[in-house]
């Protein structure tokens, strides 16, 4: 079935000459006669960063094998067709060295385009020396891409942290990367905020999603050490048109009106940065609010069902806008009562403000009283965050009636540049000034 | 699409003749038209506690859609065909009333025949009346079955606690339900240990194990409260035979020779409580061994090929016992090292003892130096704690190379009654002495 048990045929392994990676003897998708699926899935793959090569949303016949392209103008992961699981990890940058953080740059990106793509890192978990550490740690063998997107963001503090331009890039930090400010009601843990980088895995399979962290946090060791990290085990949004809108833990569809991975014309308005937005570098990329966001389920579960559709602004079987039939009516926000959490959040109370969401519902055990810790890690992208959440954001924390029932405990805003646009470019190489 | 957001519709639900319980007037499959897969998959399903409607491990096109039968001679979720997510929670139980907890313990049952039906709780997420809160959450509406199955476990303190019989319990406390020993290595932490009842929620679906715990724990409000909880993301083993064994999160395939839950023999020899083991509310029952194990993945990472090899006695790659060939060969256990996992965990050096495996991995974001907080969540069934777990725990304690990458830092102990035979019975009736 397999002779990479047989640790006599290990020895070097050959270079790929199209990325100049080393490339493993085994292919984890050949592994274990996976071949067949992850190859018919794969030739459906369109080029560009924003190409998707399967649809599980819009099939009959959902299929976790697919692969999304990791090379393009744009990085996967943000207009993506949204993955089930999400692993998040917000790193600490420990080196001071600005060459060291460079390589690290370069190895992830290597690593992401080959996880990406249903390999291994590197030599792979057994195809490598029997006398080294393999480069990979194994626990995605033999299972598909999954739609596996690693997406990068660069937090305020890479640019300067107390004072201090740490790795020359303080005079290119984006106007746009603003600190959030301090919002009512906000409780944020330090421990859960922040982070010089950011790495959001969205993947069909969590253990690809986790492998996939856990092999970059490992390259990174010695240089960069994970700050906290977030499993997401439920999307909350879809970027898909027609999908179904998935439920967060309040029972409701809550992302419905979201920006379409499939409407150029709106990515091109709210979510990429564009050329004159500031920083030349970012142009193609986008901005990431991260928000953990406590619910207060038990609260929730005693208030009646009337109350918290009025809350919601909707229905909570279809999803329907208040004195609308069905999820996708236009709203009739002045139908609603003016503390609803649709009303205040629609574009038309916030100037035309629109922000692409993506994020996921997690459990984290218990709190200790007794309760379920669970609640919504809220992921969205925007063009500007002065411009998206800030906004948004203000007139929610100040109005939005669900405040009783939610609290925002953890905060990040990161700088996403765009794609990596073919092989031997790497994560941040137009922000480090480096052309090659 | 839907009546359900006619709030002028809702008032009584119908009481469905067949189980007493109130019939809920939209099923949660019909609700979002799932109706077609959910038919298709139920009409499959096998009588009995140990009937699956779909095997997706053994199926070329994997469906989550399928319902396992909840009623039964054994409770479902323990040779049932291992489902890919975990949510598992302890309770401790807050009222000193035996009357307000047998009252938990039938609504519970009642709950969980509906969930694992793919049926809302109680009168549902939107069937009730608009002035009351919901009876269920209704994070689940539209979602299939998922192979959801709950199984509960009553652990040592529900029988007595600190020299008291707290519910008239104690005279029927199983022998076999030994508080575990102290293993050398152990750093049991008590927050995550123990608990008076414990509730296994899996399911093919994340959301819909969620679902389920959470709304035992609403039910339970004031009477039970969740003392620690825990999610799995993959699971580490399979009761399937000739499935793909899955790997935990050291890259390893450690699950190989399990119980399988089509071997009647194997299980009635090793898993399910006999006439004459002890008390007779146990029998058709069987014990659990609850371990969160956390791995020094780091470490671990570190570690050279053939010595991660030479600790657990297989390959990598193929995960073939030292010397074979394919996983599932005959280990010849003399040719491993004397402290190679495998070898010590065998059979053979257990006087046969076996344990049925149905571990999760899990991870729970960082543990505040920089590393991931990762492991196994280790579940086991068996016939009897003191000639299953226990003496298969004292040799690995003991000798096990992996001791030096793991930590066991939560137990928990667990006596699971038979199955629910049919509509009407209570989980833990027999137990309570209530023949009715």
């Amino acid at each position: 079935m397999s002779d990479t048990a047989d640790t006599e045929q290990r020895g070097e392994a050959p270079v790929d000459e199209a990325d100049g990676a080393p490339r493993r003897r085994v292919s984890r998708r050949s592994l274990l006669g996976w071949t067949g699926a992850g190859v018919a899935l794969g030739a459906g793959a369109v080029g560009g960063g924003v190409a998707v090569a399967s649809l599980p949303e819009q099939r009959s016949q959902p299929s976790s094998g697919g692969e999304i392209a990791f090379y393009g103008p744009h990085q996967a992961g943000i207009s993506t067709p949204v993955q089930d699981r999400l692993h998040f990890a917000a790193f600490d940058v420990t080196t001071d060295s600005r060459d060291e953080l460079i390589g690290v740059l370069k190895e992830w990106t290597a690593a992401a385009a080959a996880m990406t793509a249903g390999r291994d890192v590197g030599e792979g978990a057994v195809g490598g020396l029997a006398e080294a550490p393999p480069d990979d740690t194994g626990e995605a063998l033999g299972l598909p891409p999954s739609r596996l997107t690693l997406t990068i963001g660069f937090g305020p503090t890479l640019f300067e942290k107390d004072g201090k331009d740490r790795f020359g890039l303080a005079k290119r930090r984006p106007e746009a990367l603003v600190e959030l400010p301090a919002f009512p009601g906000d409780k944020l843990d330090p421990a859960r905020s922040g982070g010089d980088i950011c790495v959001q895995a969205c993947a069909d399979d969590p253990q690809v999603a986790v492998h996939a962290i856990r092999n970059l946090a490992r390259i990174g060791f010695g240089k960069v050490a994970v700050r906290w990290s977030q499993l997401g085990f439920g999307k909350t949004s879809s970027t898909t048109p027609d999908a179904q809108t998935p439920r967060n833990l309040m029972g409701f569809k809550d992302g419905t009106h979201n920006v379409a991975g499939t409407d150029t014309a709106a990515l091109d308005k709210h979510v990429w940065a564009a050329p004159g937005d500031g920083q030349d570098w970012m142009t193609g990329g986008s901005y990431l609010v991260a928000r953990r966001i406590r619910m207060h389920i038990e609260t929730w579960d005693r208030t009646p069902l009337k109350e918290q559709e009025d809350i919601f602004g909707r229905d909570k079987g279809e999803g329907a806008p208040v004195g609308k039939r069905k999820e996708r009516d236009e709203p009739n926000l002045k139908a609603m009562l003016p503390t609803a959490h649709v009303r205040l959040a629609h574009p038309d109370s916030n100037g035309g403000a629109m922000i692409l969401r993506r994020g996921y519902s997690f459990t984290d055990g218990t709190d200790g009283l007794g309760r379920l810790e669970a609640g919504l890690f809220f992921l969205a992208y925007q063009r500007d965050v002065r411009k998206g959440f800030v906004p948004v954001q203000k007139r929610l924390a100040a109005n939005d009636a669900l405040n009783e029932y939610i609290q925002h405990v953890g905060s990040a805003v990161f700088a996403c540049p765009p794609g990596v646009r073919k092989s031997g470019e790497w994560w941040g190489q137009a922000l480090f000034g480096d052309k090659r």
